[in-house]
């Protein structure tokens, strides 16, 4: 969730919303994102969604099997398709997403029985710290405006 | 939708399940995509993302305001949820997925009340001949295996 973590730096270095995202298979981190919307005006440029297609290309495969996934928030519908999609077994995240967390918050898109994958969800790992990366972002943020 | 499933056809030729979209803007269409997931490896390689991310790089804008999405099968929790994220305010699509249909059929996240945006969804749209194309398809398949 570090590694995880200092991937969000990165995105609020460019002015984005810290979200960070690593996969890990075998000990290793084959996949990093950090949140990119803004920068590259692309409504897919969610930290999940980078990492994902960084670690298929890395095994070459839409399998994802044996993978971990960290995120330091809560996967919105979008991301958390895809890793339904991606069949990634273990997803964790760092804090919850009240307005579109679909890991557990607003609904289980990861959990959902009618749907061919389902996912072990792991949340609250280093949540205060996730959350104020956050919080401290959008308090600059109107401090500015 | 006839143009997306001339897009679903290509899918076809390269062997891969024929699905296909496209997004349209002021009487052009600006994305277009078909199913590549096996092609690519690549498990974000779906028709309607691509085709998303095609008509951003178009309008350089995350937000594809004023755009209408065409796809031959109904979304998944993956598409569902982008189309979510770049707010496209309204979608045709073809036939139903029985099995990770999320636009009426197992859920609607298109019209998910807690999302901070909803989709205006018309159904049914050249449904017998967009099924067909699946059904033909893994009927062919189940023929070789």
């Amino acid at each position: 969730m570090r590694a995880a973590m200092e991937e969000a730096q990165k995105a609020e270095a460019k002015l984005e919303v810290p979200i960070g995202c690593v996969i890990v298979w075998q000990d290793q981190i084959i996949g990093r994102g950090h949140n990119l919307r803004e920068t590259t005006c692309d409504p897919l440029a969610h930290a999940e969604l980078i990492a994902i297609k960084q670690a298929s290309e890395h095994l070459e495969a839409w399998r994802l099997l044996d993978c971990r996934l960290y995120v330091t928030l809560e996967p919105c519908p979008m991301c958390a398709g895809a890793i339904v999609q991606s069949r990634i077994p273990q997803v964790i995240y760092g804090t919850t997403d009240p307005k579109a967390g679909c890991a557990g918050t607003l609904m289980n898109l990861l959990q959902e029985e009618r749907f061919n994958h389902r996912v072990d969800v792991v949340s609250g790992v280093l949540q205060e710290e996730c959350s104020a990366m956050l919080t401290q972002f959008f308090r600059k943020l109107r401090g500015k405006g």
